[in-house]
C-alpha cells in the first residue's frame, strides 16, 4: 500500500509498505478524512520522538472499516468511524486507574505514528476496535469530524484539568486549533470572563466566536501584567495552557489566584525544566494547582464529544481553513502545517 | 415601617413593624427589586414552616444599603446590592465543612422569612454584610438581578449536584423558573442532548432558548418510558429534579444509567417518604447517585453568577413575565404566584 | 469435570459438566481456595437471580492458572492468582466511564454464578485474564487471600462511597464479614469515632480489633436514637450500610448530618422501595448524599488491596472462623453460610 | 505584658508590650502550652518575612481564654482551647471558595507572628474565636495538644493534597515533625507500602512506629534512584514533600507514576524557581499532578484532628523530645529548634 512517511529526521516522502495485519480485537480502516498535526511537524523536523525511518505519519483521522477482527462485536466493514489519536489498551493497569492515555507507560496510549505506523496511508490499523472507535453520525461532515480525533479532546481536556467552575475567570494561553477548542470548552463549561492570549487576526476572530470576552496580545507586553491589570490585581481562577513554552508557566503562576488551577495541554518540546516561580507559588503553599496531561481517547470519549457537535453545542468545523481532496494531498497539508501561513488554523484532507 | 406579612396560615396582609436593628457586622437595606417565590406560597397557604404570625414574607431581593454595621468593611450606605436568599453564618462549623447553607443546622442558612423577617418591607436586615452581599453592577437591570437571589443559584446548583460532564445526556424535570435555570446551567456546563420535562408553551419556548434539545410532555405518557424510548433503552447520564413530587424520584432512577447522578433542587413539601425503586436502583448496588440540596448563598456565589450575566453567558431576565412597580405591588405579585396563570413564569416588583 | 451447582430454586448438588473453553484473552483456573458468600445463599434459596438450572455456584476464589489464552501476556499455567468476584469487560463504555462493575449493563461485571458458571468446580473460566487476575504473593495464605475476592473490596467500597475524611465520625451498620471489612476500612481511612452496629459477640470482638470505638446493639433500641444520643444530637458525618434492610436507610438519613454521606454495599433483596424520610432528608435539600454500588473488581483493585495485606495494614484472615479441606467440602461450607451458626463469620475451603 | 520577640533580623529578646485589645468577635488567651516552629527560626535568622521589630514570635499554642468578645457565643473565660496556627477570616471570598488559609490574600490566614503578634507572650489575641478555637478535651495533655496547632494539620494536609487512595504506594520526603505527621497520616489514610526519606535514627524509629514500611536514606544515593529500584522501575502513586528544597521536586517527578500526585507542605525558603523536569513530566502531558498548600486552620479542622487523638488513632505526643516548664523557657526551646541537636524532634513548653 501507498503511505506518506517520515524517512528520517527532516525528511518525508511516499513509501510502499505492507498492509497491516488485523488481530482478533482490531480493525483495519481506510482513511476518509485526515489532518496533519503540529506534532507531526515536531516528529519530523524536530526529531521529537528521536530518529525514525519509514514510519507512516499522522494520527488524526476519520476512517471506514475494511476489516474487523474475529472478536470485534460492534463494528463491521463499511462502517464509517471516528478514530481517536489516543487508542488505549483498556485492560491495562493505567486504564483501570483512570489514566488510559498512559496505558503501558507514560504517554503510551499514543500509538499512531509513535509506537506503530500512523494513518496517512491507504490502510491503517486500530487496536481494540470496540474500545476505540466511534460511529460517524451520518449528518456529520467527515472533515469536521476529523477535528474530534485530537483538536477537540485535547482542547477540552485542558479545561477539564483546570477544573473550571461556574462563573470562573479564565485565561486560555494560545489560540491555535487546540487553544481555540479550549476557548470553546471554557465557554461551554461555564466560564464568565474569558481571556484568550494570541495575536493572529483570524484566530482572534474565531476565539471571539467561540466565547472569548477579552483578547490579550503578547506583543503588547507581558501577559501576566496585562491580566493582572485587567482584573484589578486579583488574577484569575483558572488557566489553560495551550501554547507558549516552558516559561509560560511562570506567567501563569503569577496571574493565578490562590486556590486556582492550571491545566496544561501544550506539548513542551524544549528545555530541561518547567520553572515554577517560588514566591508567586506561595513558597510551595499557595494552593496553585498544576496539572498537565495527554488527551483521553477511546470510544466513549469520541461518542461524548461527537454528541456535543451533533447537538449543536460546538462547531469544530470553524477551525478548518484549508481543505484538500485525496490522500495524495496529505503532503501539501503537512507542509502547510510546517510553514504556518498566517491564514492557517487547520487543514483537512478528505478522501472519497 | 410598612411590610407585607404572613398573618397566619392562609392569611397575608400589610403590617407596621419596627425597623430592624443593625448589628456590627450587619446591613440594613431598602428594597430596589423584589420577587415572590413559590416557597412564599408554600409558607403561607400550605403552612410549610408551621404557623407564623406577622412574619414579613420574601427572600428574593436587590437592595440599597441604608445602614452598615461598625465592622462592615466593603459596603456603605447608597451601595446597590444583590442579596442572596441564603445568608450563611460563615464561621459556623457547617460552613467550614463546605455546607454553608446549613450553617447552624439543616437548612438554617435560609433566614429570610423563616428565622427572621423577610424582605417584603420598607427595610430589611442582612446578617454578615461583607460575607453575604454583592455589589450590583451598574449595567445590570435590578429586576433581572433579582433572579440571582434564588432562581439562578438554585437552578444552577441542581446541575452542580448532578456533577454534569462534557457530552452528558441530561434530563431536567420541571421547567418553572428554577428548572429553566437548570436547563440554562446544563447547556452552559457542557450537556449534549438535553431533555426538558414540561408542558406549558411559554416555558417550553424559553427552555429551547436556554438550550433544551428535546421536550418531554408528561401528559403524553410516563416520562421515564419516553426517555428510555428516545435514548434507545440506554437512559441518561444526569438528571436534575426541579419539579414534580416524591414519586418523581422513582422515574428518575428508572431512566438513569448506572454511574449516573441525580441532583435535586425541588422542595419536597408532601409525603412521608421519597421512594427509591429497589430493582432499578440495582438492589442498592447500581451506582445511581442521589443528591439534593439547598442553594449555596453568600457573596462569592452572587459575584460569580452575576459575572455570568454581565459577561453575556446567561440572561435570567427571560424568566420575567410580569413586572410591577412599587413596594405596594408585592401583594399582587405574590397572588400571581399563588394563582399561577398559564402565562406566568416569574413576576418581579421594582421599587424606585 | 465435577462441580457444585444450583439445580433449581432451593436445590443444590454435585454435577458433571464440560470443562470451559479458553478464549484468546481468557484463563482457565483450578481452585486453590474457595469461599461461599451470602449471595450464593440468596441465589439458591431466595431465587434472587430467578430460577437457574445446573448453574455452578461460587464467586470467591484463589486459583491456579491451568490454561492461558493466546493473547494473554502476564499469566501462564502454574501461576497462583487472586480472582475477583467482579471481572469486567474493560473496553466497555461503562468501564471507560469509570464504572467497570456495570460493564455491559447494570451489575453485569458480576459474571460468576450469574451470567456464567461459578468457581465451585474443578475448573473455572476467567474472562480477560490480564485485566482481571492478580498474582498471589508467595507469603500470603490462600484462605486469607480468598477474602480479597469479595469481602475486602466490597467492605472497602462502602467507605469509598461514603467518601470518608480525616476525623469523621462514622457508623458502620452491619458487622458480618463485609461490614467488618468496612469497619477496618473506615479505621484505615482516618475515621475518628467509629460506631459499629451489631450484636453477635464474636463479631463485636473482631469489630473492636478492626477499630470500632463504640458498639451499637439494635436489640437495645432504635439505632438512630442511640447514635443521636451518643453524639449529643449532632449525628455523624458518614454512614456505611453493610447490613439491615430497606428500612435501614430511613435510620441512616435520620442520624446523618447535613453534608453527610451514605455508602451502601448491602445487597437489598426484598421490598419494592428504599424509603428516604422526607423531613429528615431536608425536604430534598439537606445535602445528605446517598450512594450505593457493587464492588470494583479487576486486577488493579486486587493488587492494591493485596498490597494492604502484605504491608501489614489489614488482616482479613480474622474473618475466617471455619476452615475446610478439599473441593468436596464446599457444600458443607455453603450450608454453614445458609444456617449461620452464631459462631460463624466466614468459612473457607482450601484445595491443595 | 512580657513577651518573647524578634527584635530584628538575627536578634531575639524579651520585651514589654501592651496587652492586646479584644474585639467583639475575638478572644484574649494566656498560653498553656507553646511550641517553637522551624518557621520561627526562618523568620528570625533568615528574615523570611523581611525585617520586623519587636514582633512577638510563635504560632503554636494551647491557651486559656481570659477574655471573650461581646459577640462570642461558644467560648468564655476559663475555657482551655487549642489555637490553630492559621486563623482565617471565615467570611472572606477565599474562605467561601474553600481556601480559608488564604483569606485576605495568599497565605494571609497565617496571622500569628506575621501580620500581628504571636503567642510567645503572657497574653495573645485570637481573631474570630467561635470560628477558630477548639475546646481542649480534659483527657488530653496540653503539650501533646500543642502539636495540633501546626504539626498535625500541616503533615496531614500533605496527604490530603496528594489525594491518597487505598493501597497506594507512597513516599514521604522528610521526617522532621511535619514529615512524621505525614507518615502517620499516610498510614491512617490507607497507604500500602510507605517509604519515608530521612536519616536521623530517632526520626527513623518514630517513622516506623507511625507506619513507614521502608526507610530511604539520602546519604546512600539519589532518592529517586533508590525508589525506582525498590519498586522495580514502576515508581509510586503518591508523594508528600515535607522536607528538602526546590530540587526535591525534580526527584519527586522522576519517581512518580503517570496519574500520580504530589502534595507539598514544605515551606520553600530559597531559590527563584521550583524546577519540574520536562521529560519526566511527560513533556507537560504525564498527568503528574503538583499541589502545594498551607495547612487549613480554624475550629472544625482542630476538632476533627483532636478527635483522631482522643479516639486513639494518632499520638502526636511521640514527636515531643524535649519538655520545658514556664513561659520563660520558650527562649531555650526556640534556640533548640535553631541548633537542631541530633536527638531533637520537637520541644514543647508547658505553662501552669
Amino acid at each position: 500500500m501507498k503511505a506518506f512517511a517520515m524517512l528520517g529526521i527532516g525528511k518525508t516522502g511516499w513509501i510502499e509498505k505492507e498492509r497491516p495485519k488485523c488481530g482478533p480485537l482490531d480493525a483495519i480502516c481506510r482513511p476518509v478524512a485526515l489532518a496533519p498535526c503540529t506534532s507531526d511537524v515536531h516528529t519530523v523536523w524536530e526529531g521529537a520522538l528521536g530518529n525514525r525511518h519509514n514510519m507512516i505519519l499522522g494520527h488524526e483521522s476519520v476512517g471506514e472499516v475494511v476489516e474487523a477482527g474475529s472478536l470485534v462485536k460492534d463494528f463491521k466493514p463499511g462502517d464509517r468511524v471516528i478514530v481517536p489519536a489516543i487508542t488505549p489498551d483498556w485492560n491495562s493497569l493505567e486504564a483501570q486507574a483512570g489514566y488510559s492515555m498512559h496505558s503501558g507507560g507514560m504517554l503510551a496510549g499514543w500509538k499512531f505514528s509513535n509506537f506503530k505506523d500512523g494513518v496517512f496511508s491507504e490502510y491503517f490499523h486500530v487496536n481494540d476496535a470496540d474500545g476505540n472507535l466511534a460511529l460517524l453520525p451520518e449528518e456529520l461532515d467527515p472533515g469536521t469530524a476529523c477535528m474530534l480525533a485530537d483538536m477537540v479532546p485535547t482542547g477540552f481536556h485542558g479545561v477539564e484539568l483546570a477544573d473550571l467552575q461556574f462563573g470562573d475567570d479564565v485565561v486560555v494561553i494560545g489560540i491555535g486549533p487546540v487553544g481555540l477548542m479550549s476557548v470553546a470548552a471554557a465557554a461551554l463549561r461555564g466560564a464568565a470572563r474569558l481571556f484568550a492570549v494570541g495575536s493572529r487576526p483570524n484566530c482572534i476572530q474565531i476565539a471571539k466566536e467561540y466565547g472569548a470576552t477579552d483578547i490579550i496580545d503578547y506583543h503588547k507586553g507581558d501577559i501576566a501584567d496585562q491580566i493582572m491589570e485587567k482584573t484589578g490585581g486579583k488574577g484569575v481562577d483558572r488557566i489553560v495552557i495551550a501554547g507558549g513554552d516552558a516559561d509560560t508557566f511562570a506567567q501563569a503562576i503569577r496571574m493565578l489566584k490562590p486556590g486556582g488551577k492550571i491545566g496544561n495541554v501544550n506539548y513542551l518540546g524544549e528545555g530541561d525544566f518547567i520553572k515554577i516561580p517560588r514566591i508567586e507559588w506561595g513558597c510551595g503553599m499557595g494552593h496553585k494547582f498544576i496539572a498537565g496531561g495527554l488527551m483521553p481517547g477511546g470510544r466513549l470519549r469520541m461518542e461524548k464529544l461527537t454528541s456535543l457537535v451533533t447537538n449543536g453545542r460546538l462547531d469544530p468545523g470553524k477551525l478548518i481553513t484549508h481543505r484538500f481532496d485525496g490522500l495524495g494531498k496529505v503532503e501539501d497539508a503537512l507542509m502547510l502545517m510546517k510553514d504556518k501561513p498566517r491564514d492557517l488554523i487547520k487543514p483537512v484532507v478528505v478522501i472519497k
